[in-house]
């Protein structure tokens, strides 16, 4: 399993992604689900991947090597795409083109083994900071002041604390603090999300890479919001006063 | 789907569900999931039931009417099985057969179609009180000092506070208000987990039903609890202290 969550603030776009991969519980690596591209002074995106490994691998590749001079073939590159909605096009399709390939088949390619996720979050000059999910038949939802925030993976435990959480005014510091959260809940209660996690934060309008950091299973911060977490719902629990019998 | 939960305690089992059912969402119904068995002063049985609603009924159905003395044609029934192991053996073979009836076959069965989940608790006189889950294979687990809880339908949401604040030594009243903390968030995320909700306390050595109470949706306590968890969790976000970029 996987989990990754876009978060779109006021001042910007916070991602966070696991890095564990597994075939069964007794084979497990870890592997980066989060990449990034910049064009420095003009663009940057970040890409998190949710699903089979070889498919996401894969549309990484060919989204990497499109950008190389050597390869001017006329196919589209998300580092030329004069918008991030014309980068989701294109990561939507490589992304479909990967699945089916896999399949031998085009059609409905959700349910196929190859089968992934994708959040793709960021900003192209001229444009304002965008952020969409990306489904394995190629199309694409944009976060909105409704829907504010994308998960992948294992997107249940961590919800609650998102739902009752989240605030487009809150800063780059607390969003970082909410995701923790959001991923020890689900770290905690599910095996297959697991440490390090990967962290990007893109502030708006500055056109390149914000804070890239990897946060490792002896993060002093991480650990202290492990606990304090628990205590901290235990006594926000006990602060609510008990049912009565009558 | 269906959200219940048997949490065992020192002093006793709470055990609650929720009603809602649907076929598709735009088509809801409210169903009781939880039944409730009983011969005063020797034993209190209750059930939970999660999956095909069928199926579920019809091993209702089979272990009521298994009851009755004019169908004494050698079925055993579970007000005279010697224990609650027994019990639930009873009630494992009831569910296996009315899936394995559904599905013309044998074999496993808990991707079939018609397949359910259960959750068995009580006591009977000369035992302790005994928490269990039964799958459609008809085999089942017990509750124990290191998992002393069981879920069933949608269990995710849920499942973080449950984990961080459950206590073999609460009081009932306090376990109450674990549990609507619970389902408050299962129906905040899932649309088809619904009120009313529907509660039975058993005391440990009482040998009938103890509290047994439905929670309707203008529950003024639920909507305490509902509002309030709101705010506590926000202040307990509130009270860590936010991420530092150094």
């Amino acid at each position: 399993m996987t989990y990754c969550v876009g978060l779109k603030l006021n001042r910007g776009i916070v991602m966070m992604s696991d890095t564990r991969t597994n075939a069964g519980v007794d084979n497990i690596s870890v592997f980066r689900k989060m990449f990034l591209w910049e064009a420095e002074g003009e663009r940057s995106v970040t890409l998190m991947t949710a699903g089979n490994l070889a498919t996401t691998q894969a549309v990484v590749s060919l989204l990497s090597e499109r950008m190389k001079p050597a390869e001017e073939r006329g196919d589209p590159s998300i580092l030329e795409a004069p918008s991030m909605f014309q980068v989701a096009r294109i990561v939507g399709q490589t992304l479909r083109e990967v699945i089916a390939e896999q399949d031998g088949r085009s059609g409905l390619v959700a349910d196929s083994a190859f089968s992934a996720t994708l959040i793709l979050g960021g900003q192209v000059r001229g444009g304002e900071p965008r952020l969409f999910m990306i489904y394995p038949e190629g199309n694409f939802v944009e976060a909105s002041d409704d829907t504010p925030f994308f998960q992948i993976g294992e997107t249940k435990y961590g919800r609650p604390i998102l739902v009752r959480a989240y605030d487009p005014d809150m800063s780059f510091e607390d969003a970082v603090k909410l995701l923790m959260v959001s991923f020890d809940s689900t770290i905690k209660a599910n095996l297959s999300v697991g440490l390090p996690l990967d962290l990007h934060i893109y502030e708006t309008d500055t056109f390149h890479h914000g804070l890239i950091r990897r946060i490792e299973r002896d993060d002093a911060y991480f650990n202290m919001i492990s606990e304090g977490w628990g205590v901290a719902l235990r006594d926000a629990f006990n602060a609510l006063p008990p049912y009565s019998f009558r």
